[in-house]
């Protein structure tokens, strides 16, 4: 961390501040320019607040050289994260194709649209028991119901499932569940990240409403210092001026982004990333192309019937054809 | 709400969705003009999911007319709702000056700034017990201790204490706190808000990190939709593109916005939502001007030493002269 | 366009407004529901002013039924259209691969960029010769030095250029430019616009900063509205909160957002869009497989002395392994 | 500015690198950390292009710690600009009540709200003459004769008048106006602003749409750097993601970030800012309060059918009265 004080900064005010950046055991390396003096800081400076030392009238600016986060960071873990899941495996060239129903709805559809998707490639099975709902009086999900429906069409059909955890008090709900997710509303709620990371489920961070990608690996940061190593980053569009014709702006050089800095594994969710069926094709397409290490999407056998999210649903036959542009795409990149 | 039928939307399948409508309880009123069909749909619109019905391909659009959040609405409680806490209370030109640190640190911190707040006419303590911080290495808190200290700054001088709820689990360390807040990135914990809609404590219901004002009227339904009507609603700077000079802009036309469609209280954090302490008086005059219920500003007895958010905290003695200025302001409103 | 009347409005009002209506040259169907009157309006509702109807006070809501625009409107024309550029073509099937550097530095330089982007594949040349530069103090471009140099380049290559006017008054300087670009910041600039409509030029418009799609194809509109049919739309990365590790956020949804609204061709920025050389690849790839018709990829023969944007610029060796690719993702999409 | 090195950037390219900044008249401070060498460079820094420098792969980061911009910058001009205009002025306490239609439609009505607003305070009259619209179906402004109708209007009132300028080309008939406004989407319009800081006019400079703080500050630097020292600055709303209750989201936070940053007066324009008249009167007292060295306030005779933005313009009556509240704020802020 570069701290440059003010030009004029008295003397004594720079000594008091150098003692106290050594009591947070940090060595402290002084350059003395002409117009300003420079503190370089040396340490463990993920733990200094840089907003406080910013806030002192002495500082001109503070920069970090160094990133705030540490386990997440490639830096220190060169090779991609692999995170196993049963059989099956996520990152390192291991790719995640997650399929399902919004909401899980009752034991046909959700067995049905888990055969089909298993059908056309998919090696997970997505749905929602818990739903975030905007509105108090839309439909709220299943619940434990939802997750006994999921693990019905698993034993039917062996994939592994993925679904999503709102209150971190249903976490013995989740125990047979394969992967847990957290929802983009609760992406920063610490105290769930906190008890996830107690946990050794694979956990799928969605990234915020309107998260940056730094606040999303200080997230995974906070399930991995709590001793958690298998987190899978989640892209799912994030909120920008233009939602006349997309619900959320899809980022997908965060796919680059990311991969460049955390070894952790990268989804993409063009369903809720746009919000629209026809988007969904060319969106899933392009984060194949662009390096994810997987995709969700949408399925539901009668998507205008859907009790939630209908307009952003393939149908199975859709889905099929969708599949095999992605696997082709993988191809290409690879040849 | 209105539906408006593409044109060319055959008469089986417009049958067939007025059907369905009516199964949901709604008066349906169908006219028919040159080019297109447009339905009218008649009663408890609010429960109608407008997503799905726009995902059906015979659909053109579908505009609400009525808002989607009832319990809330100023249409159906014309009059501004006041909540009572002890003694005092905020709305309906009852003014709540919230000060306090952003954490609770020991003591002798809290009693004294508690002192000079109160001194300069605040009629509030705030000060952070549980702390949301972006990184798990930041401090995060003093937790139980910090409401007990709290407390103790309540009896020593009569102010009643707002303080912030991270995780539901901690209720019952609430009992005793007058007004429990709930913070920007629990805005949509909907889980949370239907416990909390289940006490009779008033709730300080912060907007979302980019939250929209429909979000925050939406999650104030829920709270109230559970049975809780003392919601008081808190604009603290929403997230945009600006971010060299702001940490958040702050939106204060929301104030007005928020005083037109609903008769809850509208408190505005100036501290929060600019980041920086130059800041804090211009906005919360702007706010008192706008028609702010209350304002909710951080101070410190040692901003620089603060263990968090130290660059946005007034002094005491900064409080003095801007609490001065925030009455003169809403003096001359009146006047 | 549907208006929806406020439940209450006079028949007097009603009346005054349905009279106005009318004298716009439009048909009005009244449709008359039990809490709400709707009006239906017929005709060329492009010419109406939405703002000004939403403004009346017995109006609740107004809602477009269709699109305020004309011309560019695939409902109106649903064939691509294709672009001819001498012997080259974008549209329709023909994709274009345009590159060069950010700016125009010597003949020496531009040559050389020429001559390898063509041996890539590339089958225009881009060079900046007039920068719209944020400081006054940054190199503003040789100006029409600059255009004598790519008309030296496309002699030596055969390949078409692409560079963009700021300033109308220099539009005679543009005689012999293959395709005029209309830069980000222009976007909106209306008497340009309208001035390049009387040219039969081909136009690449740059989406605004932080333009919506509609705005984009507004100003599209304003170059065919007064005759120029030969319109290129380019996506080149938006204004979002997201700043930290991407200048830009590059909307690739765009691309199949203007692919089912207009029929004009979409190209897309992947080096303004990003702001760094490592993530041109990837999102270049991604707007491929996403449908794009067209690339406009910066390459520097020495990207450290670019005298702008050098951060972004590939060499021609990295635009060698990119333009590969490319062709092979195409490939895959047809296969 | 301040340069970090990459950890294990070798001394070949470090000698090379400082070598070439001090081609650039640059003095370079060298400071050798532990783990990073730290270039301090001093001289005139506003010149150098921090991108260029962050490009190069030995760099880790780079800093400004002057800022970018020096005609504008109240560290080298402490004291207020006060920009004349005929007999009133604005800036170092002096007051602009601009007022006035969004556009001139005819003698009548200008002179009429010339009147009014100018009996209620008002000491600027406004009114559009060019008129930037989004659809090129849309009423474009009188153009000449709206200028024409405009200095009628100061004929009969005294009031000097302000109007915008969309096209360099129209110069000439701005001779006469007082103060030429440049549009939100002609900030980083360029030439115009080079044209202008030709001139000796005051110009009322507007935030672009998403427009940064330092853009804007570019953009005035522009003129300023050709000469014109008459510039005024005007926060006119941002576009956010918040677009269902207001048109724009008005950053009053601007203000006193701006009178921090440089000595030029600053206005704002709640009209535009918000998009509906009930919100003009609370966001122009909040503006006052804020310490706004000006307001532009849009009036109307008959808003309902004003030829455009109808929707946020008050009536003359309604003026009267926000006019007699914005002085009573601002005498209680001096009080």
């Amino acid at each position: 961390m570069i701290a440059v004080l003010k030009h004029g900064a008295s003397p004594e005010r720079t000594e008091h501040l150098i003692n106290w950046l050594k009591e947070q055991n940090l060595g402290v390396h002084v350059s003395q320019g002409e117009s300003h003096t420079v503190l370089g800081l040396i340490g463990d400076t993920a733990n200094v607040d840089m907003e406080m030392i910013q806030s002192l009238d002495i500082v001109e600016t503070v920069t970090r050289v160094s990133d705030p986060f540490k386990a997440v960071n490639r830096k220190f873990h060169p090779d991609d994260s692999v995170i196993r899941v049963g059989e099956t495996a996520i990152g390192g060239g291991h790719f995640a194709l997650i399929a399902g129903p919004c909401s899980v709805e009752n034991e046909a559809q959700i067995t049905y649209v888990a055969n089909r998707v298993k059908q056309a490639g998919a090696n997970f099975l997505r749905g929602g028991a818990f739903k975030p709902r905007t509105s108090p009086y839309d439909f709220q999900g299943l619940g434990a119901e939802g997750i006994r429906l999921l693990l019905e069409a698993k034993k039917a059909t062996g994939l592994p499932i993925v679904t999503e955890l709102m209150d971190i008090r249903n976490i013995d709900l989740f125990e047979e569940v394969d992967v847990i997710q957290v929802g983009a509303r609760n992406t920063q709620n610490f105290d769930m990240l906190k008890e996830l990371g107690k946990t050794r489920k694979p956990i799928l961070l969605k990234r915020g409403l309107a998260g940056t990608i730094k606040e999303l690996l200080m997230s995974a940061e906070y399930i991995m210092a709590n001793g958690n190593e298998n987190v899978i980053l989640c892209e799912r569009g994030i909120r920008t001026y233009e939602s006349t014709y997309t619900r959320n702006t899809l980022d997908l050089s965060a796919i680059p982004v990311l991969k460049n800095l955390t070894h952790l594994p990268v989804v993409v969710d063009p369903s809720h990333g746009t919000g629209h069926t026809y988007l969904v094709e060319p969106m899933a397409l392009a984060a194949a192309a662009a390096g994810a290490d997987g995709l969700m999407i949408e399925v539901h056998n009668d998507p205008t019937h859907a009790l939630c999210d209908g307009a952003q649903s393939q149908t199975p036959d859709e889905f099929d054809v969708t599949a095999r542009k992605i696997f082709r795409i993988r191809e290409a990149m690879q040849g």
